[in-house]
């Protein structure tokens, strides 16, 4: 197996692409690709400021790590949960992420909800029947409000999040099954910026997990092993699975997946569902000012103010 | 297990439902599911001729017999692709459409492809490297041609197909997958006569494989029990085999997903294209006078024309 650019010995087959590369020539295209999606999408320029939300995972250190190579004036936020105390997953994530800005002298937000909102997501999980049931639902909520509300008061031109493909197909399938039009209506990579809502991006989107395992990898990026305790058994791992066993049998079955349905949003399916979104975007929530489908107290405000 | 309508012992359990019926409720429950497609989309009245496309096998057989039970005027259409003529697959799948009819005193309409155009679909798949590679979708074009040319000579006001619930949501996932708008905006289970185009309908679109396996059993209808020869390892069984896999894991899942694709048309998803296939389907084959995307012979004039 020899790299297609240079000749010399392969580190990775990505049959998915029927591309075979070297180390060296696989640490340069993959930022290629990424540079890319953030080109065909406007996401920001050399000239926004970027704001990554880091988990400590192995995607989103990567995306931070290309984003810094590439040139972009990129900050991390990470989000300490309090998931887990016993084994310390919040905390041990945390330090990853540390330890990375630290090397690279980048900056750094720490948000603790324990400190900021009195309970930890465990804690808030425990509260009412649907946080116990569905805490992966619970967390979604509180990142995507707390991420929001830091990019918007820090100024951030835009808030980006390392979602990888695998993650996106995986979503994809869900909302499919479900037809939901809302959600499949709100699936480019981009979502600009409206009325207490902050420009939206996803850089990796078009980067299989493998490719983005590959590159903290080979960048030597220390990052947490250990999956979330709650994510085990989710649905979005279900249905990882399958396409996992499709890839396997007819390669690249998860880019043409998402590329044509990105393209059959280009041809204006759902465009109805979009002008809709516009709408009901312009409703904010009294308490926070984000945005929320009633206009009366988004989920997040009611969330926080159970007892 | 016990009937949920008279508490007698039950036949089937269906999860997806989550209702056991016995044999005699259960006879009636999937006719009256039939009934309720056919009025929800206005399919065909009592007082229209319908031709069902009947394969030999249990689906087509179960819903003439439901169709014939219900009072509907239906014939049957049996066209005999001279298939695996070694192990004789489409002559005894003619018989036991033939005994079926006989039995129940229905008209069947038979035709044989290789007396009409000279060669088998064997003959017709051995001709070009298409044929060779995907005899499937050769098969597909020859009998939708047929079929629909049978309706509109014989002035039948509908052609109805026994697509169950599994074909529909396999065919869904493969062109979901694909996002092919075009193939999307069409799923609806009826779709309406335009110029040579007769008008067609899928009654058994919400019946389960296993609910029509069981109405043919309770029956005791005979089919034809051999899978057709080329349909082995095709796409199209491959996704059935993960949908089943879902299926057992979220009882459920394939109606759902079917009856939210249904809702999203509805919804206006894929109007556009709706809209633009009605331009399409005024363009018409001058040889034969069926629709065609080019206005130029179609697909099956011009595999005819070969030599």
């Amino acid at each position: 197996m020899r790299c297609r650019k240079c000749g010399e010995k392969a580190v990775i087959n990505m049959k998915q692409h029927r591309l075979s590369l070297c180390k060296h020539h696989f640490l340069d295209w993959l930022p290629e690709q990424v540079e890319k999606m953030i080109q065909k999408y406007g996401m920001f320029s050399k000239n926004d400021t970027v704001l990554v939300a880091v988990s400590g995972g192995k995607d989103s250190l990567a995306l931070w790590d290309v984003l810094w190579r590439l040139g972009y004036k990129a900050d991390g936020v990470y989000i300490n949960l309090g998931i887990d105390e016993e084994h310390d997953y919040s905390n041990q994530s945390q330090a990853y992420a540390q330890s990375f800005s630290a090397e690279r002298n980048l900056e750094l937000i720490t948000i603790n909800i324990k400190d900021k909102y009195s309970k930890s997501l465990s804690e808030f999980a425990r509260q009412n029947r649907r946080g116990r049931s569905k805490p992966c639902s619970l967390c979604g909520l509180l990142k995507r409000h707390i991420l929001n509300q830091t990019a918007l008061e820090k100024n951030y031109d835009v808030l980006v999040t390392a979602h990888n493909l695998d993650d996106e197909v995986a979503i994809l399938l869900a909302n499919t099954l479900d037809w939901s039009l809302d959600y499949l209506s709100r699936g480019l990579p981009i979502l600009p910026s409206g009325p207490g809502f902050a420009q939206k991006g996803k850089p990796f989107c078009r980067v299989y997990e493998r490719e983005s395992a590959a590159y903290s990898f080979l960048r030597k990026i220390s990052y947490i092993h250990q999956e979330c305790p709650y994510s085990i058994n989710n649905k979005q791992a279900f249905f990882k699975h399958h396409l996992n066993q499709w890839e396997e049998k007819m390669p690249g079955t998860k880019l043409r997946f998402y590329l044509n349905y990105l393209r059959a949003i280009d041809e204006g399916a759902f465009a109805e569902k979009q002008e809709h979104a516009e709408v009901l975007a312009e409703k904010l929530c009294p308490q926070c000012g984000q945005p929320t489908t009633t206009g009366s107290l988004c989920a997040f405000c009611r969330l926080i103010k159970q007892k």
